[in-house]
């Protein structure tokens, strides 16, 4: 029983992400779906039922709040096309429930696909200025995620000694692996003088410290372990997945335990997911990962709470070149969020897709040598979920 | 392998539905999730993950579009909270979803909630105002509802010969059923003549042919049916539970077959689900029903649409008194969303526990003698989306 090492992923589709202007929510949810049909080598009509990340469908492209937009393009008539929404680890949780489904039997062919746009309203309406609570006492302050997450930075840089080069180490790492990677939104190396010349968006972030805003969709086809053979000559198995919601919201009257240096949410998840993989040394086990970099101190936290790191060590990390592609263990070879962009629902879809691709050994630029298991991490919230997925070779 | 018999209902609780100008979105779901544990005699700390189902969370209590707000006040952390959203059939899709994640193994013990605050917001600004798809040519032209349904009625009419004492007739059972329900929006009988000099909301629909807007919240705990016993004395299992997404909208560009008088998602969800439970004659198998009266005239396309009628025939079963307490096949005994309303997420949930109810003959002044199988169907979309579940005695 369960669902860890159940189910497999034969086939994937990520669209170009960036400012897509030329597409509709619906046109990118065609696109990504058909590039993972294409790479399964299956028709749309073996499909038996699909679940659909989108956090923001009705902000964008009144699409409506549900996932007939991805039956519509695709004629996927009448099977069920679930939605989730679960902050910006949507993504994962799409592939999650897809993966669940397919663990009970009841269908063996399954599509996740993940899609946002972004691009195309005004900031004070977009999903960016909605995501902050305003329910909270705190939050209602008006408080952004950049203004958010340079609480994190000041605080963790003060508490264990790392400086502003560390977040600049991420920075251009992710940018130097943006680079390399054809889909993702910005494709260009930045410079250490340019990292500390751009203007601050939140002392100490700086603009390089921040993912941004962008259009983008991905796809993964989803079937049984013991039937992958049947569909596919490569695949990869999804050895744990798992979602965890925690009191967040930068709140210590939420959560007590909150210290400004690490997510609970990440910790619990990643200990879900690493237990149903049975995971016991992330650092030595993953040979590759994207995590949630939609800041870039955010990076530098993600590697201890995923376990790749000790508490205060992860800036060692950056700063060292051990994320980097070349180092033990390269992290968002794919550029990030920060080369990719973050379209909500997308990036959890668009980063299994990345590990699937390295552990096929089809990354091209970006490959890792010898990847044989990574993961998959998105968290959200703000802080209070995350999502931890860890795929391997069969 | 598969949904179908595996998963059990083990407690249910549903709030008061009505004006709750006195509880926040947070609030409903805690009063909800509290009865469901209460009647399920377990702990949340025995909650191994849980589903949402929450269509515009966002557009009246700010609560965020995720399942944090279901976390939050019942300290459910770190466990997974998913939200699903599908337009009026959100209900069923959580409990289907949270269903699968039972079969898959992966849990045991887990909750499906469903929850809309619907009242506090002008009408402009409303979901109901949302609802309807802005993206499509048709329906960009500021149709409404009433507008879409009453086309249904005038067409079903004129094509079958039923007058509008048939859709009276369903107007007047549903709030008798409702004067039996305490948890009823409305609970007050209507008499013909109230009917007839009812105000016109969209020719031939007058205002006790539309469900009202209003707040309410419903729960569940769902475990596997072989641990059932375990837990509770007394359960009911889901012999199949499906959800379908079709071309719809009231546009025959969409859906060449589209006829006015027939939902194809509705026929599809019906079908998976009693193929599913082994249901082969619905209309003598289920001895209680509760279906999507959103109007009078959605009942009675709906009695053929699960085949319970035969095509051209519902509108007999209303004047006939078949689905009256009392009658052969009782439908929305609680008064269905004609007096308990119709906030959007939580009725699929707040009827499959109605159905619950019956088939553990605890329904009070709604029971329907000898109930053994029952369903719940929920159709959004508009039109493009339905979800049944069928539930019976173990």
């Amino acid at each position: 029983m369960g669902l860890g090492g159940k189910v497999a992923i034969i086939g994937t589709g990520i669209i170009k992400f960036g400012e897509n202007f030329h597409q509709s929510l619906t046109d990118m949810v065609f696109e990504a779906v058909s590039l993972a049909l294409a790479d399964a080598k299956i028709e749309a009509k073996q499909l038996q039922a699909a679940w659909l990340g989108c956090y923001e469908p009705m902000l964008y492209g009144f699409e409506g709040n549900s996932g007939t937009f991805v039956s519509d393009p695709l004629n996927l008539f009448p099977i069920p096309v679930t939605r989730v929404a679960a902050y910006c680890a949507t993504g994962i949780e799409a592939v999650r429930n897809a993966a669940l489904a397919v663990a009970s039997g009841e269908y063996d062919l399954v599509l996740a696909i993940g899609a946002e746009k972004m691009r195309e309203v005004p900031s004070r309406g977009s999903l960016v200025a909605q995501a902050v609570n305003r329910g909270h006492p705190v939050l209602s302050k008006g408080r952004t995620a950049p203004g958010m997450f340079a609480l994190l930075a000041t605080r963790y840089m003060k508490e264990y000694g790392a400086g502003e080069e560390a977040l600049g180490a991420v920075a251009m790492k992710n940018h130097y692996h943006g680079s390399l990677n054809p889909k993702a939104h910005f494709q260009k190396e930045i410079t250490a003088e340019q990292y500390q010349k751009a203007p601050k968006v939140a002392e100490p972030l700086g603009l390089f410290d921040c993912c941004p805003t962008t259009d983008g969709a991905a796809a993964a086809i989803l079937t049984r372990a013991d039937l992958a053979p049947k569909f596919a000559d490569t695949y990869t198995i999804i050895r744990g997945i798992a979602y965890a919601v925690t009191a967040g919201y930068w709140n210590t009257q939420f959560d007590p335990s909150w210290n400004f240096t690490s997510f609970r949410s990440t910790r619990e998840a990643a200990q879900a997911a690493y237990t149903m993989a049975g995971v016991t040394d992330p650092a030595k086990e993953m040979q590759v990962a994207e995590c949630h970099d939609c800041f870039t101190i955010t990076e530098i936290v993600n590697y201890e709470d995923l376990g790749f790191a000790k508490p205060g060590e992860g800036w060692k990390f950056a700063t060292g070149g051990v994320t980097k592609l070349g180092g033990d263990l390269p992290v968002n070879t794919s550029g990030g969020l920060k080369s990719c962009g973050h379209p909500i629902g997308a990036s959890g879809v668009r980063m299994i897709a990345n590990i699937h691709d390295q552990l096929l050994g089809r990354a091209g630029k970006m490959q890792v040598q010898g990847a044989r298991m990574g993961l998959a991490h998105n968290l959200g919230g703000p802080g209070a979920v995350s999502a931890v997925a860890v795929l391997s070779q069969p």
